[in-house]
C-alpha cells in the first residue's frame, strides 16, 4: 500500500499499551484529524474485550468511513495482549515490521498488530521492544544513522542504522523508580513534592559513578543524616537511577561508546521526564539532544508502516 | 568491665532487629546458656512496649539473677526503636563502640544500646549499620585485618584494619530482590520454588558484568523466550543481583579492590544465604571463604563489647 493506497481507504493508528488506549484519525495524505484516548490499556481489559474497547472508543470513524483499516501497535501485541504479534528480529526497518504485521478479525473493519523488536545481546540474553519500534520510526524519519532513547517503566536505548533498529538495550529505571517509591525503606522518608532540579542533579552525579546497588542505600542514609529533605527525596532517587541507566547505556560493549560523541542523541517522551533525561545528560557531556514528542512520533510510525505495507490490501 | 566483673553480675545480650528478637542469657565465663526467640521485631512493638517485650522474653531470667545486665544491638537503638543511640563513626573497634553505649531506663535491670557504624564515602554519601557491628565484632576476634560480608536485606561489605571497622559498604540486594519477586512486572513470571543453582549461577555470570538496570529485564526475556523455567527464574534474580553486588564492592574505589586478593573473606550469615554467596564468590575467582553462624557471631559480639565497658558498672 503506497501513500495513495491509504488515501483510498482510511487509516485508523491505534497506540495500545499496558495502562493507555489512545487511537488516531489520519486523513489521506497521513495528516492526524483527530485523536481519542481512554483508560482501556490492556491490563484493565476484562474477559478478552478488546473488540468492544476499541468500538467504544471509535466505532463512529470507522462506522462514517468506507474501506476503514486499522493498525495497532503495542503491548496489544504481547501474550497478554489480544493476539501475539511474533518479534521480528534486529536489524529491523519500518519496511521490514510493514511486511510482518498479524491480522486480527474483527466484526467491522481489517485489523492489525506490528510486531515488537527483539535483538540477542552479547551475553546471550534477549531483549525486546514493543511499541516504541513504531514511535521509532517517526522519530528518525530521515536519520539514516542515530542514537534514540525512549525512557519509561522500561528505558530503551536504541542505535540507527541504515535507518533500521541496528541493536537496543532495555533498562528498568522507570520500574525500579516506582518500586523503591512506593514498596521500599527508601520511600517511606519521602513526602510527594514538586521535582527538585537540585537533589535530582546530586543525584544524577552519583548514579553516573555506576554501582547502583551500592548508592541506593544512600537515598535513605541522606535523608538519615538530614542532608536531603523528605521533599526533595524522590528527585534525588530519580536523578541516581538516570544516572546509572546512563551510565550502564554509555559505559557497556559495542557501539554503545559512540553515544559519547553522538552528533545528536533524541529522546522520544512526555515534556517532563524527556527534561529530566535532557539535564542529566548534559552532567554526563552530552548535549547535543533533541526532544521528540511520543505522541506525535507515534502516530507518524504507524502512518510509515502503513504506508509502506502490501498486507493491509489483501481481501479479509 | 572485665571478664570477671560481667561474671560478677549476669549478663543478657539482645539482638533485637525489624522483624525478631533474640536473647541470649551468658554465664560468667561468656558461654551462651539459653537462647530465645520472639518475633517482637521493632516494626511488630506497638505503643512502644519495648520493655512488656522484653520481659515477655526473658523476665524470669532477670528476676532469678542478681545485677543483671542487659545489652542490646540491632535497630532497637534506630530512630523507630526504643531510643536512638548515635552512630559511632569509622574507624571503630569493639572497644571504642564499648565507650558509647546508650543507657535506657527500665523497670527491672540496667539495659544499654550498642552504638551503629557510620562512615563518609569517598563521594560524599553516608553509609550506617546498626546490627553488623556486633555480629562483625564477634567474628573477627583474632583478625587484626580482614574482609567480611554480612549478606541481608541490606548487605554490607566491611573492611577490618587493628580489629576495628575501618570502612564498609551497603548494597540494597536483598530489598531489592524482595522488591523485584513481590511487586514487579519480573516477579510474575515467576513461581516458588527450592533453589536452582544452574539458574543461580547463570545470573552470576550476567551480574558479575556489572550494569544491574541494564541486566533486569533480561530476567523478563529469558522467561518469555522460555529459556529459564519459571520455577528458575527467581535462583536466576537472585544470582543476578548477588553478582551485581560483588562486581559493586570489587570494582569501587579505594580498598575494596583488594578483596580480590584477601586471603580469607568471611561470610557472616544463615547456612543458605552464605552458601548462596560462597557460591557466587567461587564464581568471581574468590575461593578462600570462610563461613560464619549469624547468631553465634552476634552473642559473641555482645560478649566482647560487654566485657570492654566500664559503662555497664555505673551506678543506676
Amino acid at each position: 500500500m503506497s501513500g495513495s493506497d491509504v488515501s483510498g481507504s482510511a487509516l485508523i493508528g491505534i497506540d495500545w499499551g499496558s495502562t493507555n488506549l489512545r487511537a488516531y484519525r489520519f486523513d489521506g495524505s497521513g495528516v492526524v484529524v483527530a485523536t481519542r484516548e481512554s483508560a482501556q490499556g490492556i491490563v484493565n481489559i476484562r474477559d478478552r474485550g478488546f473488540e468492544a474497547a476499541l468500538l467504544a472508543l471509535c466505532a463512529d470513524w470507522i462506522d462514517s468511513t468506507p474501506n476503514t483499516v486499522i493498525l495497532m501497535s503495542g503491548m496489544i501485541g504481547s501474550r497478554q495482549g489480544w493476539i501475539e504479534a511474533p518479534y521480528a528480529p534486529c536489524p529491523a526497518s519500518s519496511g521490514d515490521v510493514a511486511r510482518q504485521l498479524t491480522r486480527i478479525d474483527t466484526s467491522v473493519a481489517p485489523a492489525w498488530i506490528v510486531p515488537g523488536i527483539s535483538v540477542v545481546a552479547e551475553n546471550g540474553v534477549y531483549d525486546v521492544m514493543r511499541g516504541e519500534e513504531t514511535q521509532i520510526f517517526g522519530a528518525i524519519d530521515s536519520a539514516a544513522s542515530a542514537f534514540v532513547i525512549a525512557p519509561g517503566t522500561h528505558s530503551k536505548w536504541i542505535d540507527i542504522e541504515n535507518r533500521g533498529i541496528r541493536n537496543f538495550r532495555t533498562f528498568m529505571t522507570g520500574e525500579l523508580y516506582s518500586l523503591l517509591r512506593s514498596h521500599s525503606l527508601l520511600g517511606r522518608l519521602m513526602i510527594d513534592a514538586p521535582h527538585d532540579a537540585d537533589a535530582f542533579s546530586r543525584g544524577v552525579r552519583i548514579g553516573l559513578e555506576g554501582d547502583l546497588t551500592g548508592h541506593l542505600f544512600g537515598v535513605r542514609t541522606e535523608g538519615l543524616f538530614a542532608r536531603i529533605a523528605p521533599a526533595a527525596l524522590a528527585s534525588y532517587l530519580s536523578g541516581l537511577l538516570i544516572g546509572a541507566e546512563i551510565h550502564s547505556a554509555t559505559q557497556g560493549p559495542s557501539r554503545w561508546v559512540e553515544l559519547q560523541k553522538a552528533s545528536t542523541l533524541r529522546i522520544i517522551g512526555t515534556a517532563a521526564i524527556s527534561g529530566s533525561y535532557r539535564n542529566a545528560l548534559a552532567q554526563a557531556g552530552m548535549t547535543n539532544v533533541e526532544l521528540v514528542d511520543a505522541h506525535h512520533a507515534t502516530a507518524r510510525g504507524l502512518w510509515n508502516i502503513a504506508t509502506q505495507s502490501t498486507q493491509l490490501r489483501e481481501p479479509k
